[in-house]
């Protein structure tokens, strides 16, 4: 895939970002939109911005209150960024929890549909994936919709391993 | 179930268990061995105690330190302890990881064999469940190896509701 090639350091960081420029990691993506594609794990986020983009996956709404109190006690945040000259947009976004040491489950995986089916998804998990495992957390797990199963399939995610069954809790 | 209706108060508990006594909450269970079964959230345990229950029922030794690492940084613990007289002994053990928002997963649930089949995997899972819903988290999730998802589906787990598949990262 060509277009995560060059690299986005942040000192190229235009002053919108400068706050963040200590969580920009390295920057995986130029796009061919005359663009950068970079991450972040910068957890000031503007939950409108972030809502506007689950609204564009077609997601419900979800109390605001809920969602920074779930960010913030999130073990990881990783969120994905069109830069275009000095203006930004939040394109992608995941996060997982964690207990710190073994286990780690990854949440809320989104894409904005303009950004999809082109890598960016793929690129988003497999930088989430590096994260964890640069923190010595050896059993990553997901819950995945029946649509997207074979999109994590792809990216080494086994379902039911060992007849293992992900459960889910409702009340009577 | 009979044996799950006296109470002990922590005004009871025995020198012993006064560090403790703050984390005692509801304690549901007097057992037909003259003994009470109680549950407590306090995350002092003793790491060998409890690697000696987790070897009793055939798990792997792991890194204490890294088994420290995952009870300080899990959102609940749960342990469940026997009280004969002074003697107190850990028989169960579980804990949460959590965004403390949306959802919970349910990790290392652990009952010592010798009090297996007699209702108190299930009163511990319904102490972590009530626990949960106390704290507004509505999504609970576990991973259930097949032996044991019968268990969980009696207490109200689904597994792959609407086809939602639990999965599992492994390196290519």
């Amino acid at each position: 895939m060509g277009f995560w090639k060059s690299l986005f350091s942040s000192a190229d960081a235009p002053s919108a970002t400068k706050s963040m420029s200590i969580a920009l990691e390295s920057v995986e993506g130029a796009s061919d939109r005359g663009s950068h594609v970079y991450f972040s794990t910068d957890r000031e986020i503007d939950l409108y911005e972030l809502e506007e983009l689950c609204s564009a996956v077609g997601w419900s709404r979800r109390p605001l209150r809920k969602v920074k109190k779930a960010i913030q006690h999130s073990f990881l945040v990783v969120t994905m960024w069109e830069q275009r000259g000095t203006q930004r947009r939040l394109i992608g976004f995941s996060r997982a929890t964690s207990d710190h040491a073994f286990n780690a489950t990854i949440w809320d995986v989104v894409v904005h549909p303009d950004f999809q089916s082109q890598g960016f998804g793929k690129a988003l998990m497999k930088h989430i994936i590096k994260k964890l495992r640069s923190e010595d957390i050896s059993n990553i797990t997901l819950f995945a919709d029946p649509q997207v199963v074979d999109f994590y399939r792809r990216l080494g995610f086994m379902s039911d391993p060992e007849g293992i069954k992900g459960m889910f809790w409702y009340p009577d």
